[in-house]
């Protein structure tokens, strides 16, 4: 009897990946985006990976849970959620989760739980020779469909070679844009990270994205960039264009004022990131759409949770991506998998990337979706070269804290952050 | 690789076990309480057991979703919660749920699933050396802490011998059987069944208790007997003395005109007992603690999501019991092992019977608590003699539907059902 399979070691690496100039609504992607790798190893020998953040603050929480975790059983998961909680308890989280202040509310025990849970879930597939997916419940569909996702962007980071995907910064080469990553991944459905340009520009793009794309499902996410009439203007002008208006504007009372008049439903991931934001989330009807996350959720279980929670309160559920590699991709892919009430196609940032720290060829696209692992566990395999190499770049890149807002201002110092912006 | 699990055969087996004459709002318990037994057997040998209703219309349901799911993967839980959806769709469930009346708003889906989730679950955690409490996140406590469940009652069955239990009819005849259940369990708190006596009656009862149980926590449960004057009056009265006053008035509305006034929490089995009934039960703020109950909550893991739901919208989770054998009993023990918001001693009608379908020995009560077992699965066996022998009382014994009402009026045909009755 397999009784215990204790923890017996965690390693965090620090990793920076390439990463394209993108534009948002706080300023522009850093020429790396950082992850921290976790791996954990255990007394017989099976080892577990996860994905997370790697801001510093963020970096200095999942060492201090890693000591506190060595020793327990991978299957403690409600303890060691108990004990990562205890150790952050005089936490106010202040020293930044990663996320660029856009989910700045988010839980920090959960945002810290998260990639030891899946760890601890990639184990227990292995020692019973089973997917991740069967441990959330079983797979309700054979593969999981991702969403295009376009960023207004400059050609190069400045004082760079310009990359493959070259200059977006309007409609015709948003268009062009999705035409090329549809063209090789096959999505089904299109969502355009807003907040970038003037609304007026932005509904033009999205219309000429429609024109294009007659019949995939358009979202079109300005990451609360536009006051609540901007906000209304926009959903107004795209009735019956958009499947759903991601984050208009800041805050559940201005997303309630939006969402009373809107004529689609509005999603978020910024005013509903964590669980003490459903019920006055609920009480206001700010959202119909919650873009799930599972490394801001509390991992695979929790953002199960989060699931049920929306289908028992009438919201439908999206999912939600920062930059990331593919140990993530592999979490997202299983949790989606088992997720019967997540029916929209969901984001990834993965046609951005050009580096990874996995073994390559687990996941294809293909019609925009990647098929399932059926192999135990997560199903991937860490490559140690790669994982070394992009420590490295992490070490000489000299990035610490994403800081889409600092880079932006100092290329342009007149750059300003404002929320509302329009 | 362990890729499937298959079920090959599914049997539901009704049993009939003697029960004494328990009163309640509704009537009194006849001779005998019916369950089913649901025994999953695999293309491996593992076999996992359930354990629900036994109702006509609930088993005539159990063996439609017993063909549909065989063949299937043990670990597909999503698919087979569809399949039973699916197969159910035109369904109204209006033949009856075995719940005599008082949990009428249950989901069919959810009860007919439940059994054969917790046998799927005894399954897996064979295949992984596992309990069912390490499959739910871990258990977070080593014993699960039971109420003492009192209840009004007559000497015996009419025509019957007297049980050993005796008639208990007033305050002293209460505390006399607090005092032996205590004496026999060690319980620490103490439930009440009410809506049986007069509510001063009852209320003398409560205080009886108090007096010679100053620390035990106290509840009383009237099942919707009272009116909403009659339900503030006595929580008035009761002020300082219950944890909780459950069910005292019919109905969301009700319960949240009572819940405005009433000094301590309303808790509920009865107008919150399906995930439809969260929504507006929260939104009218009608109850502040759940009684959970995974024969009607959809087996384990949905009540886990129950539980993330409470905590999440600030509502208290305790736990409900039908008259039940140790299937349920271990079924129950995993989940309160392995649900951390669960911080109110669960409710067990143990005591209350004296045969079985399990191997003894597994569940010995002390301090009011039992051990979460750590062998794998579920961690009991049946008995298949005794299996046989409650099946053939089950045949014998006539009773095909409870029917406390009905039962009631055979000896008593003035009885009228009246809720609220006072």
């Amino acid at each position: 009897m397999n009784d215990q399979l204790r923890i017996t070691g965690i390693t965090v690496t620090p990793v920076a990946f390439r990463d394209p100039p993108l534009l948002n609504a706080v300023g522009v992607h850093e020429p790396y985006a950082l992850r921290a790798i976790v791996e954990i190893t255990t007394d017989q020998g099976l080892t577990g990976l996860g994905e997370t953040y790697a801001d510093e603050g963020h970096l200095r929480r999942l060492d201090r849970a890693a000591r506190a975790l060595t020793g327990m059983d991978v299957y403690a998961l409600g303890a060691m959620y108990q004990r990562i909680a205890a150790g952050l308890a005089d936490d106010t989280g202040a020293d930044g989760s990663g996320l660029t202040g856009l989910i700045t509310s988010s839980s920090t025990v959960d945002r810290v739980f998260s990639p030891f849970e899946v760890a601890c879930l990639d184990i227990q597939g292995k020692a019973v020779g089973r997917p991740v997916s069967d441990l959330l419940g079983g797979a309700v569909r054979d593969e999981v469909p991702f969403s295009a996702y376009l960023f207004y962007k400059w050609a190069a980071h400045p004082g760079a070679e310009p990359d493959p995907w070259g200059e977006a910064l309007d409609a015709d080469a948003i268009v062009a844009q999705a035409r090329r990553m549809i063209d090789a991944y096959g999505f089904t459905a299109i969502k355009l990270k807003g907040g970038v340009l003037p609304p007026e520009e932005e509904i033009e793009a999205v219309r000429a994205l429609r024109a294009e794309f007659p019949s995939h499902p358009l979202r079109l996410d300005p990451n609360a960039a536009w006051s609540v009439p901007t906000s209304l203007k926009v959903a107004t002008e795209l009735d019956g264009v958009l499947e759903y208006l991601e984050d208009p504007t800041p805050g559940q009372k201005g997303m309630a004022e939006v969402a009373r008049q809107s004529p689609m439903p509005l999603a978020t991931n910024m005013c509903v990131v964590a669980f003490d934001e459903l019920a006055p989330g609920v009480a206001q009807d700010a959202v119909q759409v919650v873009l799930s996350d599972h490394h801001y959720w509390g991992g695979l279980h929790r953002s199960k949770l989060l699931s049920g929670i929306c289908e028992t309160f009438g919201l439908g559920l999206s999912m939600h991506s920062n930059s990331h590699l593919g140990i993530s991709l592999a979490a997202m892919t299983h949790l989606a998998a088992a997720t019967p009430h997540l029916s929209y196609a969901c984001d990834t940032h993965w046609p951005w990337k050009d580096e990874d720290v996995i073994q390559p060829g687990v996941f294809a696209f293909a019609d925009g979706a990647v098929r399932v692992p059926r192999t135990p566990g997560l199903g991937i395999e860490l490559d140690r070269d790669a994982l070394a190499r992009l420590h490295e770049q992490y070490l000489a890149c000299g990035l610490r804290n994403r800081d889409d807002t600092g880079y932006m201002q100092r290329l342009h110092p007149g750059y300003r952050l404002r929320s509302p912006r329009w």
